[in-house]
């Protein structure tokens, strides 16, 4: 068996450093074998990537590009809580935040981003529920926010 | 002691086909004994009821119809992952989202057909803990969505 | 070593009088080892203290406080669920919706209230994960919506 490690390399992904917190909270909270990552926005080296809105600035697939963009914040930080990402069993929820314009009703499209990055990663334990929502704004007037839960061995 | 399918009956209630999934996610994932529920948007049939938004061309009391659509499928969703709604030990928490038009403020009074219905079926372990916000807009124009973590028997 | 009774006293905070729920839901929810606290909005003596939204008529320090009053509402809650805030154990996640005008950003400034007091209070067991995003509206048209999971001793 393979682990986390080998196939991020086979997909020819290399995490970015873990972003620090944007408030007084911590990146990854675990209580018992359950794993609470914040709210991820596309944040490269300090800053938001892109700003604006799907639907408006922002289309359906760089919203996707965005939404995987968080993600692998998200899995840098879970691999520097954990140690290592093998310690992941299951992805059990992902949320997704949309900054979207009026009459915007493709969030999922744009969630899916940060869905199918799971899937390639974990597989069959990157199944995961989900909700998607349209939201007016979020922080750093990023166009998108994504946060998860993760099951993990203790 | 008449079990929930019983309940349903005496309700009136027949529940639809569970909806697919809208984008690369499971309609239901359980982690121990927590089964989280994805977002559910009024669909019937593979359609929105009916798209719009709370305050504008949807009124209150037909937002908390669709709202208990929502749930209705969720319910669908449930039982095909358990068997039964009888293994539901209590509903914990449902996240309702409304698309809301400027100045409206009565997010409660929607979720609260969804509510209702669990506080309906389940009695005592229908309660649950919630959160109601208004959101800008929702997958497939959708008025309202809802998601839900059940305690199930494992 | 002193308890959060006494914390609270030595910050100068009297909790409020638990608002009572908003709709057909409970203040609050455990299962297992985990309470969900339901929504809250900056209710006080039945009545939202300040309507608007942030980046209009409310200021982010403006926002923060509310942020703040919110949680000392779900503190009241928590305290009439387990009988002391010393079944605390561990403050998991914190999800903070703020209602924003066009273009407003600063959702973590506002959700930091809420964050602080928590840290203030409980110390290292006050370190949560936390989403923030910028909601369209709220109930009762409030400026400020927050939710909580504690981990508590059973």
């Amino acid at each position: 068996m393979t682990g986390i490690a080998d196939r991020l390399q086979e997909l020819g992904i290399t995490l970015p450093a873990p972003p620090p917190p944007a408030g007084l909270y911590v990146p990854a909270l675990q209580s018992g074998d359950m794993l609470y990552i914040s709210g991820q926005v596309p944040l490269q080296d300090g800053k938001v990537i892109e700003t604006g809105k799907c639907g408006d600035n922002i289309t359906v697939e760089r919203g996707a590009e965005l939404a995987r963009h968080c993600t692998l914040n998200a899995l840098a930080i879970a691999r520097e809580h954990l140690g290592s990402l093998d310690r992941i069993e299951q992805v059990v929820r992902v949320g997704g935040y949309v900054a979207s314009a009026p009459g915007f009703g493709q969030q999922p499209q744009v969630i899916n981003g940060a869905s199918k990055l799971l899937l390639d990663v974990f597989g069959d334990a990157g199944q995961h529920a989900r909700a998607a929502v349209g939201v007016a704004e979020l922080p750093l007037n990023a166009p998108v926010e994504l946060e998860f839960i993760f099951r993990v061995t203790q």
